[in-house]
Order: structure tokens, then C-alpha cells, then sequence
């Protein structure tokens, strides 16, 4: 395992790893709008962040009731190859590779992108939370943003100046997020060590209850026996990877919605069309 | 278009926001070998990125020559689900949600962890360099480092005391990346804008030129007539997205090695010789 695992090493701080590790999701905002200047300053600063092909876009939205925090911007992180489409179309080439490729790597260029924004912004004094289930309204935001085909907005991002000051949220520890040189059998012991510090961690700060944002059980056989005194973070994420989307189809529905194409034979109706 | 695009916007600066205007990739490192106290503080730093459900895990080879510019680091970021899944059977939960969202969520995941790294690693004073061909070798690094299925690596990411240091890269005009409620009708002139900045902004810094990076052309008629003096960047992008994988197979296969299934069938295959 190399000489990482060692206790008690000493970590480097700076303005900018503390500002990492004072990240947390911001669920209320006052209602100041910032300025212009931060806006752009934001979105500059996750401009630079390195990418296979900037494929993306952001799309703000100032329109408080827009969003369920109600904060002053709405940011909606795009994949988009509409406007690199339009570049090839002036440099005489076709678009050729497969969408699924063009997703995973327009995935990490959004992701990127968004994450560098989220520090740019707690670093001016913004607080801001993710809405994880843009991709799965995304026929729906493409139809408020107008939107071409060929973008596709994978998640939203709600950003203000803070109006309650949570602390930092528990991670995995060190241990069980990197290893050195081989991926080690995992013991029974690391992974119960995992859940402790994610659940003990979780319910000491009063998170779900805060929230009130228990996942229902979608079977009633057995009961739902889980209070907030152990609803916990493994408990919520099992309810999400152990209940939804057994299927591919609703993620499908929305890709098509937004011009992309898993399924290899409807690129071929689709391309037979355009040509 | 709202009250942003105004011309001369003052941009707000701090330590954050500076470190990632600064970015560029670094392919040219020192000999010198960072401190675990630096490599724990960029992990740890990643680690607190916002998560859907931290579905990442990071591995580390210090073989300097593990990687393509002899740096003293080499993270490969994977997603990982095995270690969730590990989880869930301890709280007597199975696995449901289809690997096609799965995978969504943990590019996403992965991502955001990575380029907190990135930046977190740049205010320590080290250059990276992300080696985006990590999913096409999906099944030789899962070998390489003995990863369990259920993980599979999206981006590796070289690390260490830059030896170059060369000016940030060029990228879109904010008016290219950035819309106010809705999505804009892109005009030919700011589609040429977009194409100037890059083109006119990677020729002047002789970056392919530097790198010998011009991707061939598959096709031997028309022969290739650029040149270091006008292949640039968005030549470049039109070779990727206008050659390669024409079809989703190769990613498939590897995504398969790590034991993801985005065919439907295999996916019951699996789930009946493992029940």
C-alpha cells in the first residue's frame, strides 16, 4: 500500500483547500442578487477548467420562483454539441462519433466546468446546491430554454449569498476513497467503518431531519420502521440505487428528447433524414 | 438577453479564482516526488466536492514510469459502485437502478472530484495534466491495478512540480458559453467569433506545434494540407468528433471488462448467474 495510511499526516492548508473543505450544500438564500461582475466571474473561472472539447453551456436563470430554494441565480449546466455542430459545419466536416461517447466525455467536461464554479463561487461568498435530477427533466428545461437539439442539461445549480451556515457534510474516509497501486479486497471491517463515519456523521449533524428528506420505501411490504433517529446517509442512498430506475428507458426518453441517440438504429433514421 | 454582455464587466479576483484563471495543463514535471502530506490534501480536498453518492474511487501510482510524462504521480479516477454495492448488501438492500444512470451519476461524481484536485493540487504548486483515453484502456488499467468489477476508470491525471510553464489556454468567448433564459439563435458572426478566439488564440501560443499533436486524417484523399502554421484548435476538435468511434463498440467492450452492462440482455444474463 505504498507509505500513504500512515496516521496522523499533517495536511497543507491554503486559501483554496480551505475553501474546498468548507464546501457545503446551501438550502437558503437572502434575496441580494449579486452582480453582474460575480456572475461572469463565476462562469469565467469554470471556463478554465480543462476539458476534452468545451462542450458545454450554462444557462442562467434570474427568476427566483424558478427554483425550490428560491435563490437569486439558477444555473443550468449543459452537455453541448450543438455549437461545436456549427463549427463543423464551417470547417466541412460531419459529425461522426457515437453518442454515447460524445455523453461520457460532455458529461466530464460539464462536470468540470460546474465544480469550478461551485469554489469560485463559495470564494466570493456564494453558497450554491446542485439539483441532481436535471437530466431526468430534461425534455422539460429544453423546452424552457429553448434549447436546440444536441444539448442537454445534466444538472442545475442554484447559487446565492447564504442564508444559514451548515457545516461541512462527512465523506468516506481517506481509506476507502484512494488506494496505491492495486485496488485492495475491501475488509468487512473497512466497510463497516465507511458506514460509520458516513451515518454517524450524517445523523449527529440532524441532516435528514432538517431536510425532511426521508426516500419512501415504494414497497409497503415490510413497513417503513426508519425515524430520524436512524435514517441515515447508507439507508438513502440504497433507497436510491435500490429502487430507482430499474430501467434505462425515462434517461432514453430525455436523450431522444434532446436530439441523442443510444439506440444505433434510430441514429441511422435520424442521420437518413438530415442528409 | 438580460443585463449580462455588457462590455467591460470588471472581473472579481481572489486567491480561488486566480488559481483557476492560471490552469494549464503541465506535461513537463521535476524529478521530485511530492510530500503524502500533499497527495492526502488534494485527495482530500476532491473528497468534499458535492456528490450524488460519492461513486468514485481514485488510485495512485507513484512508477514514474507509469506514465507518459515521467510525472511522479498518476491518479486514474474510476467510477466506482463496488464499494457502494458492498454497502448495500450490509444493509440487505440489492442493486436495481440501470447502469446507464449509474454511470451518469458517476462520471459526475468522478468529475467533480477530479478537477478539485486539479485546482487544489495547482495552490500547492503542482501542474497536472488529465490523460482523457483512460475509458478506451478501461480494461488493461482495470487489470493493471486489479480493480474489482463495478469500477471503471473515466480519467487519469498526471501530477507534480512543473518544469514548463506555459500561459493558459485560450477558450470560448463568454458570449459563446454562457445565456440568459433562453437559448440563443447563434449568428455566423459569433460563430466565427468563437472559432477566431480559439483558432487565432492556439496558433499564436504554437501549441500543436509544440506538442507535434495533429491528429491524421483517416482518409488519404483529400491529402492533409495543414500545417503547424494553421492546424488549430477547432481542426483539432473536427478530427475527434469527426473521425472517431463512428460507433459506441469499443466503449461498450470495456464498459462490459468492468462489469457494466448497458445492453439490457446481458444485464439479465448476469443478474441470473449471479442470483
Amino acid at each position: 500500500m505504498g507509505i500513504l495510511r500512515k496516521k496522523g499526516n499533517a495536511m497543507k492548508a491554503n486559501a483554496v483547500i480551505d475553501t474546498m473543505l468548507d464546501h457545503k450544500s446551501i438550502r437558503k438564500y437572502k434575496g441580494e442578487t449579486p452582480p453582474d461582475e460575480v456572475v461572469e466571474s463565476i462562469v469565467r473561472a469554470g471556463q478554465q477548467a480543462p476539458f476534452a472539447s468545451q462542450a458545454y453551456s450554462v444557462l442562467l436563470s434570474r427568476d427566483m420562483k424558478h427554483n425550490p430554494f428560491k435563490a437569486p441565480l439558477l444555473f443550468t449546466v449543459c452537455v453541448d454539441y450543438h455549437k461545436f455542430e456549427l463549427i463543423m459545419k464551417k470547417r466541412n466536416w460531419k459529425p461522426i462519433t457515437n453518442d454515447l461517447t460524445l455523453l461520457f466525455f460532455g458529461i466530464e467536461d460539464a462536470s468540470l466546468m460546474a465544480e469550478n464554479m461551485v469554489i469560485a463561487g463559495r470564494s466570493l461568498g456564494l453558497g450554491s446546491c446542485f439539483l441532481g435530477g436535471a437530466m431526468f427533466r430534461a425534455g422539460k428545461i429544453a423546452e424552457e430554454y429553448e434549447l436546440p437539439k444536441r444539448v442537454f442539461p445534466i444538472v442545475q445549480l442554484v447559487m446565492g449569498y447564504p442564508a444559514e451556515n451548515p457545516p461541512p457534510r462527512p465523506r468516506y474516509p481517506m481509506e476507502y476513497a484512494l488506494f496505491e497501486n492495486k485496488y485492495p479486497d475491501l475488509s468487512e471491517s473497512q466497510v463497516k467503518e465507511a458506514m460509520r463515519v458516513m451515518d454517524e456523521g450524517y445523523l449527529g449533524q440532524g441532516y435528514y431531519r432538517k431536510q425532511n428528506a426521508k426516500i419512501a420505501l415504494e414497497t409497503k411490504n415490510p413497513k417503513d420502521n426508519f425515524t430520524y433517529d436512524d435514517y441515515c446517509w447508507t439507508e438513502h442512498i440504497c433507497r436510491k440505487w435500490g429502487q430507482w430506475f430499474p430501467e434505462p428507458t425515462e434517461l432514453l426518453v430525455q436523450l431522444e428528447k434532446c436530439g441523442f441517440h443510444l439506440n444505433p438504429k434510430k441514429k441511422q433514421e435520424r442521420q437518413k433524414r438530415t442528409s
